[in-house]
């Protein structure tokens, strides 16, 4: 951490901050430049409150100049984290991972009939909300247990894995008896009781960026997880706000290697949640693949027009195949190839 | 809700989505105009999924023209709410009520020192953190239980209400059982669960803005608490992110007004985490005071360079004071006052 | 265009905006509902001013269901528009173009030894900055004239067309004479003189996305050169300001096939700008044409660490050879190509 | 300026940086710590490229210690800049000067008689626009020279002091042949050679900060004008884009006191750009004022409804004079007065 002393600071401010920096634990080294002093913090981890400096007199500001995230940084660990799931899904290895299903789940015909679908087309593991979070208390909430016992099911018949959201700590416990894969949705990117609870349930944990979280903000979430033992999250770009309105969000592709070359976890992207509406998704999740993401999750309902949730955004499962074809010839291009078909 | 045809919507298309409007148990009503046919959806309360019509074939654009909120709505209550604490300060009636106290408890002497202190100068709750969420997972999270039991102490000794925040359902009972207001903080906004759980306490719930949240989103997240039966939300607006760093958010204060002519709730302003910054608190404090807000929430610390979070945006106690003197004049510009202080 | 009265709007305020309306030569269609009134305009171009309507008595909010742009639109000519070049690349057609080459023109030598190379690896368009917008007045600020003659000799050496950018209404008259295209930067996105010049050219216009520009704008920016009798607009996505200072912008891939949908001009991506790293360039190149990209515009420079402006954007030669060859299997992924080299 | 090495950087990268630094001119100073290297500059003017540093290899990050701006900046100059005209209107020192009229002059009877009401009101500034700067080619444009010729009647008849804006270089000179104050709107803040010609004129320039420009951005601009010898710039806040469509943009007003302390040229606010709705403009202009801006401009029509061009967000007159008389009261709240009423 650099504290950059204003230009008119005089010795007395200087000799303040070395000594609040000193009283803190750390070494402090005054920088005098050609216009200005700096004072740099030697000895630190990362986890120094910038509060503390910022306000002290003489000081212009503050400058992070080490991460305050750890076990997730590729400093801490150089080589690439791979998940891998009982059905032999990898995320973060040379294969790209697709995730795909509808919004919520709805009933058991319908989760099992697209299931199957799925399958045949090449997805390897199966999406479906038991509990939705739902920005009105009327809306559709999810069918909770019972959604999550369908899940099982369709997994037993497909063999395809399955996640499903958690949105408070006993959902997380929930969540990981049924599910291979504990997701927290953007809403929840910064509940930490949350993300304790499901680092604490040890199954992998599927990370979505929080509506604008900062690339920094999204790393320290996932140390939460990390923090409690479980190495296993994948991250997911999902996209963020922005001021453009043809747009449910953003999709910050640039965030997948951004995040690649500061962290060794898996970084996958949400092209539905990403777009908001059917007809970018698939040109969306084409991109996500040649921008590099680790996999894919994408929403795929069987009657779009009839959803409970989400309706605009789901692919067509015809949509979807074609999608899965297309990405096996992008992934060519980058040497990498999807994940092969359940047999 | 309109759902707006393209112009080479075929006549099918269109009898296609009347078709699905009816389906969903509503009136359709199609609308021709000169470049195109709008179709008018009658009969709906504003909960509608606009997802299952968006994607039809021919349809442009869903355009939502009633609201999805209810209760929170001017249109469901034209008169102010009035939230009132036991030690006789309200939120939303003609006067402005003050909120302080430092961003977290850190001991006991502490808070109970800067309580007196700020009684002395007019405010007439205090604030403290005893859960604490923090970005990081290795920065200081709160005394818990014991910070407020604390904070309980301090009103004992002072009469001033207090206001602590809940991060997790449990927490909310917790928090509830000692604390006059419960607080929801921004990142928490869409966490459901919580919401809930906070309206079921019974006790007024201090709704924090999420980061990024539309004023839609806010009203509706205040919605999930009203659904409890608990009528007694006072929304505050926080800051909201964007693109500069001279400030850690940008305090919406055009919020304020928009706020109150869409809801009845009272809507106050936290100047701390609205900027981030110790020297432009008092600033947008009184500009808060000017733009109509019904409060104020203002962190202030006996010692913000030794602040264990938040040491940067504290006010020192004379700061504080001057920032009371400034508003009873600017209340009078708008014929408001500020609360009395406590006997 | 909608406007939506409140719901507590008397029978007066409702004949009052249909009065405004009439007065302003349409015709005004009163539309209740269950909960509130709505007034149709009809017969209106588009291009109604809604601030009149806004203010009035008992208006709730004024809906656009039409757009403002006209020409642009592929309401107004549905086939695709292809600009062509006398070199033979085409913008819009089946082929992706690709333009590529230094930020800034800085010498005679090295713009045309770049030239040269990217001639060899594929590019059909040579860019290269003469006037350069700076964001301080003290950095460097492009060759000028001198500038525009290089170009000229590389192009006359290469058989390369070329495009420099215009920053005022004569400097528009001086970059037609001298290269195959004018192109307007973000900072001028809505710099209507320049942009009405650049139009009367007749010169093909490469248009770039404003920094924080809707896309409404963006088509709107178009629209001011299509006004003036030219249609050869070339669009290009370049990046939208955001929170996350990880890069430079957030390229908004998304929209590329949102634009197609709405506009029948061609619509390129700059990965160099959008990201502002290079070692983020190659992956969201790749990205670009993936999401369906018409063409791409990218910054190489012989030797990076000595431009004199965006070295840390501009990718290496051999950089720019592998994206040449990763795009080329991309396109076929979408049943498209890359634009064959110049023999 | 400080470049942040990883922490796996080589000795000889840490070498080839401090070689490219003393290329540039300038000193390199490394300075090891705990975790990493980082190599100070020392002796450079804030005007450096990062970019030739951001690229090289075994580089983290390079982040900016002294501004890039010089002259604008209160390490330049310590005191305030007062911006004063002819009829007495001063900005910047201890008054606080009221800029008002409509967004553009429709008709010479119009705005004579709009500007003998603002000047009974107490406004000492007249504002109109001539040029008008429009998102669609095909609205109002403004009446251009004519239009200038009748606001400068209108400073005849009252004393008041004129200002309108400039589009292009030519427009900057003839606008500074008739107002008192050259005018540069959000949309051309980056406009390079529009912003040098005006400060040519040697008028004062009201610059308005861009729709998303940074406020190192907004700063830079200014300096384009003081780097042509003209140290007579007005900033002015105006909103920023933003994601809730509740408000026109996000009036920034912790923007005021952020600048004040980094700069020494006078802020004001736009309350009617900044929120585009009439019914905020009033709370608005009060809270601006309240955070400590030099001044406010405002729309105010004789007849809203009939204006056009934004008449949603203009005052009526009676409207206007109530703000007066708060904005008196405001003021003493913090020391400062009102400019006193021409007489």
């Amino acid at each position: 951490m650099l504290v950059v002393m204003k230009n008119v600071a005089s010795a007395e401010e200087i000799e303040a901050v070395v000594g609040v920096i000193q009283e803190m634990g750390y070494d402090a080294r005054p920088i005098p430049g050609g216009q200005r002093t700096a004072v740099g913090i030697i000895g630190n981890d990362g986890g120094i409150d910038a509060g503390r400096l910022q306000g002290l007199e003489g000081v212009l500001e503050v400058i992070p100049v080490t991460h305050p995230y750890k076990q997730v940084s590729r400093e801490w660990q150089e080589e690439d984290t791979v998940v891998s799931l009982a059905n032999g899904t990898s995320f973060g290895g040379s294969d790209i991972a697709v995730i795909a299903g509808p919004c919520a789940v709805e009933s058991e015909p319908a989760i099992l009939d697209i299931a199957h679908q799925l399958k045949e087309m090449g997805a390897t593991v199966l999406r479906g909300g038991a509990f939705k979070p739902r920005t009105s208390p009327y809306s559709f909430q999810g069918l909770g247990l019972e959604g999550l016992k369908f899940l099982a099911k369709a997994r037993e018949q497909t063999g395809l894995a399955i996640v499903a959201e958690a949105l408070d700590p006993e959902g997380a416990d929930l969540v990981a008896e049924y599910a291979d894969i504990v997701q927290i949705g953007a809403r929840n990117m910064q509940n930490y009781p949350l993300l304790r609870r499901a680092g604490r349930t040890g199954k992998p944990v599927l990370l979505k960026r929080g509506m604008s979280a900062t690339i920094e903000e999204f790393l320290l979430a996932a140390e939460y997880v990390l923090a409690e033992g479980n190495p296993n999250v994948i991250l997911c770009e999902r996209g963020v706000r922005s001021f453009d309105t043809h747009t449910r969000n953003v999709l910050d592709l640039a965030a997948i290697p951004v995040v690649q070359s500061l962290s060794h976890l898996p970084m996958i992207a949400d092209p539905s949640h990403g777009t908001g509406i059917r007809s970018m998704v698939t040109a969306m999740g084409r991109a996500a693949v040649a921008a590099g993401a680790d996999g894919l999750i994408v929403e795929v309902h069987g009657d779009p027009p009839r959803a409970l949730s989400d309706g605009a955004q789901s692919l067509y499962p015809d949509q979807f195949a074609s999608l899965m074809v297309e990405i096996k010839v992008i992934a060519k291009a980058i040497a990498r190839d999807v994940t092969a078909p359940l047999s």
